[in-house]
């Protein structure tokens, strides 16, 4: 301890300064995370958030299963719990899973407060200081926030509009063991990536769990959006070709409502005991009240509607973002996603997402900087737009003044640089147009 | 990584042994978590677990205010929220707060998944491997499950009826430092103590505060207990008399319901900036549908009045357990606790708690073992009774079960040592009977 028996030391007006961890320093406010104060100011369009529309979920739906829970269950659901979940839930979490191919046991699944807390439990579990965890470049900022809180590094491996491309994971593999790190686990997510938009194909998803097996790293499946395709569904979960080597994380955040706080791991059975453990340690417990609402609402309500009603919802908004940015921004490049909440747009190479965003915020629409989704500042080209929460109105009206701000930014570069261009430059980027291989 | 390319390695069948953090070594099954297996039988009286008796809270007071969240503030409720919580329910906090004297702003206060969740947080935020956490001995298992789960050790400091003793926490201090080692904070739970049942004096919180304060030692305060007092309210709160050194932790599992999971932790501004990154990282937000309801709940209910009703079940089960007591084995020693849900009994020093476990839960009554609660080992002629679930009549006949476990464990002792003694040893415990001094 430093400046012990002197409580006054220490720096940033914190007498504990000197007293923390070192793996506090790692956490630090992300970039998205200072955009939510920004984004809720209601004349702002957000295309920056990744809230769920909840509101095309029907209230009565969830308030008849909380009266049933209530009458039927009140004690226990008011109760501690298991701290592997409620066993109920657990089996139907199967059919869930069953949707995307997965064959699994009630037994080898652990409810967790949103599968946010599965991914910092797997996190705590496995990373040592030190530690690299792979995953795509970009990938989902959340994610590394808490690798990065367990001290471990995050080694980008590119991905282009099939999703990780599995000669680039050998390459960071061998590069990795050569600098004699220690890899812990894959970190992916295979279905509409976020924030890239793009979905892994059927033949990648054979090929890297190859890959992985092979040099006995552990892969950690992470599909929120699985089940919100647009066209057709996803290829099947990796974690239905391969059980011992996947730790598989669902989420209801999505197909139902974040404000319960219900996810799901389903991991080898050894891991799934650790897990536990971890999950007693952290919270003793996930809500019961919220798992035996959600478990009745699995029980009584058309959810397999209501997803689909969500896809409706989600697509319709797809649609308009791209047939906004195909109107007032030709010259930029984006992907195109079969499903999920996220479209990836490569801006000309003269502009910096991050350096805009305060203007765009200026004209009343925010997005997220693509520097906010690689640990090593790369990004600064890309920006993430969301297109789950504004109405396909506001989305229209949000493109066009993002159009403004990026026009405007371009005349003040031709303007400093003297070049007078005043055709902004149209660039290449690796997420081209094309929808991705979903077969 | 160990084994590298070969899958097949590894022990305890888990191909994964070598791939998981140091730290996860220290997760391991706690006594009391394998007590809940058995105590869920009904056959069973169980004195083991720590379930408040939820079936005194009248479900409508909380269908209602369920049925108002949904219907006027619904898409609120489903949706993620900030990651300090509810800003109305921070402000509901203070009040509850301030019946234990404590003056804060909402803005100090992070809302948390239980308070169990803050004290992991905390822990992930301070605690490197080989740092020291003092705490009384006995100490709450769960919070020393976290300690050990970053690789801190607990150093136990003795207690009496008064609660933690202020020179033996100078002269374990002295001992920690002198061995070079780091103290990053005392956890403390000062009133109506788990598992002790005892209660810190007035006097002694003072003195306890500034010896952290001169050895510049951080407080972890963990009241859960503190409005569920019997005769007389404990003293105000260590926070109530230092702000910059305490991290308080309050939760509504004991007030209201467990089943939501909320809890919170009142920090010093820096700290509490750090917990609220971390909070982010591990959960992204505390349900917004359960903080919403215990809102509206605080709005709405009496929920002084209802504190009133627990205290009174809870008082009545103490009054049970000690007469009973009184009654079957006056031959023990136990604590008097003045609220809470716990009494501490100190067994004739030739039985062995945790040995006895099986015999009597064979008689169909169960405990928990006073090692549980100790990270050394020590604790072995002591038990937890907990009073806080089970009826009178339950809590009764529990006792005189475990008499019957007693006498014939004494008898078989007698029997094997050829002692030839029929009575059973009277023993002097740390803890007599006097009730503590709450003054």
């Amino acid at each position: 301890m430093t400046g012990q028996g002197s409580p006054q030391t220490g720096n940033n007006l914190d007498p504990w300064y000197h007293h923390y961890a070192e793996r506090a320093a790692g956490l630090r406010a992300s970039e998205v995370r200072a955009l939510f104060a920004v984004a809720s100011r209601p004349e702002v369009v957000s295309l920056a958030g990744g809230m769920p529309f909840v509101a095309a979920l029907p209230p009565d739906l969830v308030i008849n299963a909380m009266g049933r829970v209530m009458r039927e269950q009140g004690p226990t659901a008011l109760q501690y719990g298991s701290g592997q979940g409620v066993p109920a839930l657990r089996e139907q979490i199967l059919e869930v899973m069953a949707l995307e191919g997965i064959h699994a046991h009630a037994d080898d699944v652990v409810v967790t407060t949103g599968s946010q807390h599965a991914l910092e439990l797997v996190s705590k579990l496995f990373l040592d200081p030190g530690d690299v965890v792979l995953s795509e470049g970009p990938s989902y900022v959340t994610a590394m926030v808490i690798f990065k809180s367990y001290q471990a590094e995050v080694d980008h491996v590119p991905m282009d509009e099939h999703g990780l491309i599995p000669d680039a994971l050998r390459e960071h593999i061998a590069g990795v063991k050569a600098e004699g790190k220690t890899i812990k686990f894959l970190y992916t997510i295979p279905n509409f990536h976020n924030p890239a938009g793009v979905t892994l194909s059927w033949a990648r998803r054979i090929e890297i769990l190859e890959i992985c097996r092979r040099n006995d790293i552990l892969v950690l499946e992470d599909n929120p959006y699985g089940l919100l395709y647009f066209d057709q569904p996803a290829p099947d979960a990796m974690r239905s070709l391969e059980q011992d080597g996947v730790v598989y994380l669902g989420t209801f955040s999505k197909t139902l409502a974040p404000g319960f706080r219900v996810g799901w791991a389903l991991a080898p059975h050894a891991i799934r005991e650790k897990l536990v453990l971890a999950n007693e340690a952290a919270v003793l417990s996930p809500s019961s009240f919220s798992q035996l609402v959600i478990s009745e609402y699995l029980s009584s309500a058309d959810w397999k509607g209501q997803i689909n009603t969500f896809r409706g919802v989600y697509h319709e908004r797809k649609k308009a973002l791209l047939s906004a940015l195909d109107e007032y921004l030709p010259e930029l490049t984006w992907t195109n996603p079969n499903g999920g909440f996220y479209v990836w747009v490569t801006l000309p190479d003269r502009l910096d997402s991050k350096a805009m965003l305060p203007r765009a915020v200026k004209e009343l629409v925010a997005y997220t900087p693509g520097t906010a989704f690689f640990a090593d500042g790369d990004g600064r080209q890309n920006m993430r737009l969301s297109f789950c929460y504004p109405t396909p109105e506001h989305i229209r009206i949000g493109i066009r003044r993002l159009a403004t701000v990026i026009r405007d930014e371009l005349d003040l570069l031709d303007t400093f640089a003297g070049t007078g261009s005043l055709n902004p430059h149209r660039e290449r980027s690796r997420f081209s147009s094309p929808p991705p291989d979903i077969s």
